[in-house]
């Protein structure tokens, strides 16, 4: 990991953030999004930042509809796009061609796959999760549990008891891989091993991760997963987000959502269901055209650069980020609760302090972009593609300043 | 109605649709939408043409997010659009402001309000529908059922049955208001009245009315309606989609679909789901922004024009269409199948021919887009912003030439 050699004897100083910067293999990658210079941006787990590719590609799509109007869905390969970005997105998180879809929202591609977990174990009743888990994603779960009556349940536990948690009842484990507030990244692996130990299936929630994290989801022998596609992904505001079901899955897989795109022919205007084969039929309506369009842009980029790098350095300016506050702010009451392991921890840092939503607002002024999390987190978020070494230092000059003035 | 004074002892000429396109009260209207002159467009009840202000629209959205990237959800409006825009929406479908909700496609939304109609009537079972409807809106019903396990039962009738079919377990009656395939339209108010004698709900799927019929949802007392996006709304390839929640329903209304922004304080991420206040608690997830763009772009054009002008005109092309054909092409073979009665007809003319998929195919050649509609039909609709009286001419011309090459 760069910065592992910085000698932390003596203390951090601007230069070594320069010197990292200098030698970062990724310091190309930043020009491909359209920032300003002075901008420290570390709030692109919340919105990523544009590509300067995605204005050309809405003009490119709005021209296609003026010329063509509804010839673009075939000659254009619109109707294809949930399925052609979708193995792009596949590259980014262990999946083979075919096992993702794009589109609909993270909820409601949750909601279809918690569907599909019911069908796939009929008899089991319970939708196992963590209590701290995404808001939304725990919404979600309620709604299904209403929608069937009572007969799926919903169980939220503490994330120290998941894995005693599971038991022969359980149909689904779904977890956020890396939690939104702390960044604790659960362990993919042990968990999905330990679901299928007891014949559960997994939902892994990947909206923090994709994109920054060598997600590998048929290695970890994962069964259904969701995404965000406007976080890491850089697909822009509310892109359409995106779905996995593991191959071994398409045979049986049944999901509630069934819309007409999700046929084997819609354009033959069939009254019956007949699902499309494989992944295809957990499309629903019609594909939003130009938010796959952005969200293409912002998968392109990720797909030039190898995510092994793209880890390396999320794992460095995280590290830098903690080792700079640890040696600047003590005196400032600030608590990290981010993993300091660097296997465990996500691609942000969140800090407590009692006044995080003064200060997140005082370094916006500053230009520094982090993000305030109720009641007391300022949370920071490095996109390795775009945020550079001393954004690091300047974010943590800017808050000793904030803190202190 | 435009049309109904020429005189049909003598027959119509070329002449007759270029006196009507000089008093067009709409005449202005196509150029607010980026056509080629000689396009013939009969298919914006598929796609609709593109507004001419898009692509300044979606530039914008693109200037905004690369410059304020995450404030952008805030300063830009971008997190109130679903209900902004659905504001819009519902001066179009005879609502009132704080009713409709844009976002998600026709699909998501009408499981999202069969959901609800099940909350808001238990004890019964029966979403009631025509076995004629849109092919989505049937699968979705299904899925409903899958999902209840069996609490929900579909029962699809023909639309002669469907009066008599309500009874005391109709929970909701789900219907199509114009008939995707031949134009019919229902009576609204009569079925919805005949509901209500009952006490079921009514749910509208205004996919192919609104924007060109004068839909008066409060007017009938319907409870719940969806419709598309990127037809006679001109939203472009994909937009998004709305609900309509009738406010005496707003404080029992609970939907399966509970995602994180239709909370009442998304932004304090609680654990437990608190739904917002009104027709907000049925928006999901985050709002897809470019489609939402798009189909403001769209939904403005519309605003701008009286809806009784444009339902004139779409009957008045309707009917000249009708009685060309009448006139051009007894000897062809063509079977009309589209109402002729104006107050039962969409702004449509579909026509049933053996050789309907190479017709349309030879008028595509010729410059004139019509839908071929599995197995046999020829489909032709009219956007009156933007079909001239003299397309109609031009297009009755080239189909009787097309069916006796």
């Amino acid at each position: 990991v760069p910065g592992s050699e910085v000698d932390v004897t003596v203390g951090l100083t601007e230069d070594d953030f320069r010197v990292l910067d200098a030698g970062d293999s990724l310091n190309c990658a930043r020009d491909k999004f359209d920032l300003q210079d002075e901008s420290i941006y570390l709030d692109g787990n919340s919105l990523g930042a544009m590509p300067r590719s995605a204005p050309a590609r809405l003009a490119e799509i709005a021209r296609d509809w003026r010329t063509d109007l509804n010839r673009g869905w075939t000659e254009h390969g619109w109707l294809d796009l949930p399925l052609t970005l979708g193995d792009k997105i596949a590259q980014l998180i262990g999946a083979d061609p075919g096992e993702v879809v794009a589109g609909d929202s993270t909820s409601v591609n949750l909601f279809k796959l918690l569907g599909t977990a019911l069908c796939l174990r009929p008899g089991r009743r319970t939708i196992l999760t963590e209590d701290a888990n995404f808001p939304s994603d725990l919404y979600i779960a309620r709604g299904v549990e209403r929608m069937t009556g009572g007969a799926a349940r919903v169980k939220a536990v503490p994330r120290g008891d998941l894995a005693d948690a599971i038991d022969d009842d359980t149909a689904i484990l779904m977890l956020t891989q890396a939690d939104f507030r702390t960044g604790h990244l659960h362990d993919m692996a042990a968990l999905t091993r330990g679901a299928a130990e007891h014949g559960a299936l997994t939902l892994w929630d990947l909206s923090h991760t994709a994109g920054v994290h060598p997600v590998d989801l048929n290695g970890c022998d994962v069964d259904l997963a969701v995404g965000c596609g406007y976080k890491y992904l850089n697909g822009g505001p509310g892109a359409p987000a995106y779905l996995f079901v593991a191959r071994r899955h398409h045979d049986t897989l049944e999901q509630p959502l069934s819309g007409w795109l999700g046929h084997e022919q819609p354009f033959l205007f069939d009254t019956e269901y007949r699902p499309a084969t494989g992944v295809a039929r957990t499309i629903c309506g019609t594909p939003s055209v130009f938010g796959l369009a952005t969200l293409e842009a912002g998968v392109d980029i990720l797909l030039e650069h190898d995510i092994t790098e793209i880890h390396r350095k999320s794992t460095a300016l995280t590290g830098m980020f903690i080792r700079l506050i640890d040696q600047e702010c003590t005196a400032d009451g600030f608590r990290i609760v981010t993993p300091r392991k660097d296997e465990r921890r996500g691609s942000q840092v969140s800090i407590v302090h009692p006044d995080a939503e003064r200060f997140i607002a005082g370094l916006a002024d500053r230009g520094v972009v982090g993000d305030f999390r109720a009641p007391n987190i300022l949370r920071f978020g490095f996109a390795p593609l775009y945020v550079r070494y001393t954004d690091v230092w300047e974010a943590v000059t800017q808050l000793k300043d904030v803190a202190r003035a």
